[in-house]
């Protein structure tokens, strides 16, 4: 899987396979030969470089039906609960795998992600995702995690889902000492609620947030924020298994 | 090097040596031989439960002497560049390491971060809390990169530093195809030049961002934001060589 | 002028003459007869409420050819300058008169507004909006404040211009000791170069501010942010004559 | 009573007595027969302009024992309401009076303010700050104002009470057709059972905001957000009687 680019900057993820675009089509043997950097030439001469795909174009082009945590959001995840090479990560809902894909990339080798979806056509979707974007160290698992977590020994328990606090008290058992359990939710009735659980059950550390994301434009005009901005996708809670 | 917490909550970072506080001392055997999870029991029987360090721990009780990039600030980076398992990533100016230590904690043993820092007494401090981190692919070079960038095959040039725009012509050249910079600067007319130099110099995807990130406090009186937070601290901008 | 509303809320502004909907019409004489809080029947007997004018109904309806500062920008301007019955304000540039409607609706019979405006055609629909909403006490002044304020003893000068630095001397002499002068501009280039020039000609208490206005959404679902919001409008900056 | 500003720009409010500081004394007479605009001496040679009191220079040095409403939330009531010459508001709960005076300040001499305290030493308070600024159209009532409202044809009805629910009723009773009532409340769940309390009365155009207000600091070293600033001060919630 690569990504190529066009003289326009728009970018396309293609797989082992003859290209076809607008602009002609690069052969199979072209495409499966090059590498990030190279520059491939259609049957009509029209230029397109070769990317190596960023986690970021992948999730950007890749298949889903369902919308997906902002890089905005998904990196305090990762600041806050320090996530790094080697660690053992459960994710669910998976959706489309968007945040598997996120932890995949950093755990590395050594590390895990587990993913849990209870729908099993978003849990194929992600699989054909994980599997293009070739990581081996995530496993999208189609199983309700409300039901129970069966890994061990975790270093993060990310959750998107409506009622994250059912999930709680399996994510106690699971966590390591010293281990995050993160919640992704769109309505502050579900923070209060998942804010009393979690300390109820004993978590420490229980801390919530957003955040307000502008983009800056500098132009010839002026400077200034970005006039559109989303004024609200979801708050973050945090705890810690101490 | 672990962190123990008392019985209030509080955190220390221990090396591998006798442990003395005013809850009485644990010895230098106990410390050495404990794993993340036991619980140590000083001379008059106060316990300290040892936790396995994360990052973000560890920086808040490193030795420092200037200000630290914030994690909801370093997230945006690490959730916009895609940073992952494996990444080549510069960094410039070290301070006290803990864009380094994110840096290191997240590309493994096939990654490698190269930290530039002009201070001398910077440098040291960095190599000291790296080493205490245990990172091993974190490499602090006493070095001013305003002189040129050494590496090669970058997938990240990361700077925090008062004139960014002076190392975008080597970063471009150390930089892999899709690979990133991204600055962090206090000042809107650091954005400025930034962003015009960046744009002169042929990086595509050039865009900047602020980040406005509030606690919200669920108590028995209510919910609602917190009423402390930073109005301010840095402007990030991205660009990439495509 | 009154307001008339349907039954599904929406809002017609309607003088004294015979008014047509699509839910059939109402007699001039039924129209003119009528006060607020009166029900008045269409010839096909469909209802509509009769509602004293808001300045902000009456902005919403009137005719315009130009943007519109909105309620959360004016609002600072009038609560930051203290803005009260029979003060004596100087608006510029006039644009189709929304701010001369704000400030001629608080300043009362004993205060004064005095709305230049360069362009002709804005000039004209603000005379007729003004005239429309039965203010006496705001003259819109076809002229082009760049070159000079005829008027004295002035509580507030406002200014709504590309370059509001050129009025700045004219403000300093026009304006009484402790009044002020604000102005709302986009870019944060504007502001640099105006705060600069108001420090230099000598105001006092020069400051900066943006305003980030979210509405709150309570639903069945739940309560959030609204998910839509404007980025950005302009930044305001105030400064006293002392 | 008039405010005096020294040489380093600090303001005192003066009633008609001597006047005494660290700079010297000013006699009475030379005090009373001060306007807007003089210079005033002290015995020791020391200067103090005389300013014509603002709203907020009153409000910043009056007597007040609890926490006063910002002017940048006000000022969102006064602009979305439209309040303006000749209106006719509700006020509760009194506190120091600063809404109140923000109220009098603004609906002139041929409108009225109703301001409701029930804490009697709020009220006296409230009623000396009132006669201070010398406002006639301000009535502080030391009055609770959930047993009931006296007035009628009000504009606006403003409430800064924990449980504003208790007074919506009263509140459609009394106001007209087309007015509004406002609520100022810290905490989300005000905001949710308010909501649901007004639009189960029958309220129209029921909405909630909320206001971040940030400083832009323009200095030698560059242009940026103030780094101190307020993460929450309440939620303004606004609903209509139509």
């Amino acid at each position: 899987m690569r990504i190529l680019m066009d003289e326009r900057g728009k970018k396309y993820m293609v797989a082992d396979q003859e290209f076809h675009t607008d602009f002609g089509f690069i052969t199979k043997d072209d495409v499966v030969g090059s590498k990030a950097g190279d520059v491939l030439k259609t049957h009509i001469g029209r230029l397109f470089r070769v990317i190596k795909p960023n986690v970021n174009d992948y999730i950007e082009l890749m298949e889903r039906k369902c919308s997906i945590i902002l890089p905005k959001d998904i990196g305090i995840v990762l600041a806050k609960t320090g996530l790094g090479s080697g660690f053992r990560v459960l994710d669910a809902g998976t959706g489309a795998g968007a945040t598997a894909l996120h932890f995949g990339n950093i755990v590395g080798n050594e590390g895990k992600v587990y993913s849990y979806e209870v729908r099993e056509d978003f849990a194929e979707i992600a699989k054909r995702n994980i599997k293009g974007f070739e990581l081996k160290n995530v496993q999208i698992k189609h199983q309700d995690v409300t039901e129970g977590i069966e890994e061990e020994e975790l270093d993060l328990v990310f959750l998107d889902l409506p009622k994250p606090w059912d999930v709680v008290e399996y994510a106690k058992e699971s966590l390591k000492i010293g281990g995050y359990i993160a919640a992704y939710n769109p309505f502050i009735e579900q923070v209060q609620i998942l804010q009393r659980v979690l300390k109820k059950i004993g978590f420490s550390e229980v801390e919530s947030f957003e955040n307000i994301f502008r983009g800056i434009e500098v132009t010839n005009k002026g400077t200034r924020p970005k006039t559109r901005m989303a004024g609200h996708t979801g708050y973050l809670t945090f705890a810690r298994k101490l």
